[in-house]
């Protein structure tokens, strides 16, 4: 047996218990309730009114549970639905993928919309994006592009192209029609696959107060899973709304979906818009 | 038509042109000799020696391709070789999932570790576990462990169990002895999935003045997945050596790797250990 | 005139509009109460008591000014009051400063902690330190200790010294007894002056639901200040108990404690251990 | 005495051995010369021409040292020299604050550029400033600014004056004509004081290459102390260009040149434009 490393001694076991009694209280209760019910004692009284979404094989797979959450503190995230992603001569296009994988989210995500605006749940898009000086694009991101795209990358114009792939501010890059944000919601731009190290998500997320975060966009496998597992890091309470996803590849998407509910919800939980929009239309928020 | 959204003009090209410069004149390279070369431009001349790892189905699926890298400035990365991840009584073992999965990556592992050590390679083991007294564990991670574990989660002792699941200092929290670490490797505790908002792994890799990551570990879809994600958006070249990986779940464990090879490499590229040590090998690092 | 940057267009106004109207509110409040009240609209109803802290110089120099906190959401981080900053044979000392700067801290912090303890406020301590590889310390950090100390730097045990400077696990790096973590506080260890990009200090902070800091130490122009603007960047309401910090310097000390009450409080608000106490007393937490 | 917190065993010492080595190495060099020299060993050859920039009061005060830099790998760093920080009717001036202390960086950082341009030291500018939903706004900054503006605050615009203090595309918000980027130079726009957990920034440094750091622009002891302990940290090399900066208060402004120092530079070093620009020219990067 080698030596053993830095230690870390069973130390001060206050605050352990402390914690753990809030969870045996709410273990407890998922069982009669199969809800994970919001937890005030951390949150304090909902702001909003409280909606409660059914989530699909949770604990276990063929199991349904519930997300109880706070409207007012939930934030509805729209991921890169941008044409790059899913529309002609986009960045998704040019690399040759079969569009009707990512388009397939815009009809659930215009469905969800409807329903959540009026109400108080926050809308925040984001966009996927660099500076038209690709200063935030690093340079084997930009050349694997070029790659893959048999010399159109980030940056390029496409043969009757709208614009530079992937660049701010370009027609390519912006938010397809159907989805398009509204007057009182939220757009964040990134320059990553993820949104917390590197733009102002994470700020408006804390600015909002937001707990809870229903996530949807493109693609499933990249952007929006990357930012539900950074989300889900930092203790939000993320669940994924599956129909308002797509991949580049359908294996993908699927596993994307799946690899989310090991582990009990290991990166949170997964519903579809149908039972999102039900849970709202039962709160009446409007 | 809505109306525009926050505008970027396409201002200030002189940079855009000289990166794009570069990428040309690599992605012209890349064609004669399948290879990302080592970007001097960038990175300057290599400080070690430089490797040229084999990676499968770049640009597209079929396809051969290499990624070469200075050996000064490559981390080997394994990503929690836990107990708690791959033995008896750990974590997993007490979810009841099937340790073969992820005890299968101990073997290719331990012989990379073999070809490495001795070598100017820098070895990075990872440890994911929370303070005693779980400050650092969020809520809904507690309790999400609680009910999957039939009532045993994070901070629990199982019936005959080596000590408290996923805490630090616990033995079932170490690191298996076959890939122990020894003299001379790293150590980077973390508290998440993903290591950058929260550790010091990016103050590791940067004071090593690393470049390029072979990255190994369990579970392949969930730490492994995100680390590299986080590493990717920075711009690390990271490499998957899939063999010494492993899954909760095989078809996520298989989508895990496809996934990152969509786009070209969408978050880097994929080897396996014997293609890593040929490479160390070929180059005559010791 | 050079040709316009990237543009942001004054669009959605619905949101601005939102928030300033509650920023109003508060404003005329403050108007009248010269309270900073704590805003349930965001955070929803105090899970504790109110405390209301007085605070100095605020909004203008000479004015006084409170702010409203709720104690179970309240933080008292205690920085760094590790012998290495205030103790014989630490890293301060050999560098041949004054201790009595820093000493002068241990008083007022003792007295805070005795107030504090008892109630539901949350207390944290931190401590920097390196990992015993210095695989966290930058190359130029450690250069420049061993520059200023004569040949005795980070990582090196000074004549007669406690153990290896400003490395984790010695003795030197330990808390100083007087104030020294009691059961149910709690410990944040950091490889920086900052806590946020590298150590676990968001996530404690985020778990616990924390939305107020009052927060001393040591140094108050290095690691406090350090700290105090990360919270402050992501909305944190940060009051610094001025007696409770200190520093290499006595200009630069009280230059820092001005530099937080410009522009009304451009990082916080700074009190005083006697003013902190008062209201712990005045709200009969416990 | 308290019971022992967490322990860090001192183990594994050839990490420390190797680095500390190289660490006596330059130390002994530094002695001799003064000079912190390029470190090769950790960044390689240089990819530019190597620069002595001379530093005040290092190690101690009265002492005379040399920071030795890659042309290529050294960004020139201005810092929100915009209208809102430095002109008439911006976010400053309406807090009633003297303009002629921020403005005047003005001189010496048109001098520094027009000796940088032309080079291969990279140029980039930052702006502070929200989204003009003040999404990324905390609620606490703009109360504050609205009561220290006595009613005119973040997101307000100022009778006669020239936009929405502190947004994006406001004309305010954009950098002061003297000092506006050219073609080739970078733009990095961010919504706290701090840049690296919440703007691209570090993405930016780090795709370009950087190593060492030469910042300047207002004001001196909030945004340029901020990203300075920020790049600190994560062992970039931050030289301050003193006379381009500026603060709101001169007591302020001199002691957070002074803060710099202690320790033997606890965040890197101090410089002037003039000392800077004679670097440049005897190095004839032009």
């Amino acid at each position: 047996m080698a030596k053993p490393l830095r230690q870390y001694e069973p130390f001060y076991h206050t605050n352990r218990e402390r914690l753990q009694a809030r969870v045996t209280e709410a273990y407890e209760q998922f069982k009669k309730t199969k809800t994970f019910e919001f937890p005030r004692w951390l949150y304090g009284e909902p702001l909003g009114k409280l909606i409660k979404v059914e989530v699909e094989d949770c604990p276990n797979f063929g199991d349904t549970a519930f997300v109880e959450m706070d409207s007012a503190r939930t934030a509805f995230i729209s991921v890169d639905m941008q044409i790059d992603f899913c529309g002609e001569k986009g960045y998704v296009d040019v690399m040759g993928y079969d569009l009707s994988q990512t388009a397939a989210a815009l009809g659930p995500i215009e469905k969800a919309l409807q329903a959540v605006r009026g109400t108080d749940i926050k809308v925040i898009h984001t966009r996927e994006g660099h500076d038209p000086d690709l200063s935030d694009a690093p340079f084997n991101k930009v050349l694997r592009s070029k790659i893959i795209g048999n010399g159109v990358g980030i940056g390029d114009i496409p043969e009757n192209g709208l614009g530079r792939l992937l660049i701010r501010g370009q027609k390519n890059w912006d938010i397809n029609e159907r989805v398009y944000p509204i007057e009182g919601e939220f757009v964040v731009d990134k320059a990553g696959k993820g949104a917390f190290g590197s733009s102002t998500l994470h700020m408006v997320l804390k600015n909002l107060g937001i707990t809870h975060i229903v996530i949807c966009g493109i693609t499933t496998d990249v952007c929006v899973h990357t930012i539900m597992r950074e989300a889900n890091d930092y203790g939000y309470w993320c669940v994924l709304m599956k129909d308002g996803t797509g991949a580049t590849d359908v294996g993908n998407h699927q596993a994307a979906i799946k690899s989310i509910k090991m582990q009990g919800g290991v990166f949170g939980n997964v519903t579809d818009s149908e039972r999102f929009i039900r849970a709202i239309q039962t709160a009446k928020l409007k």
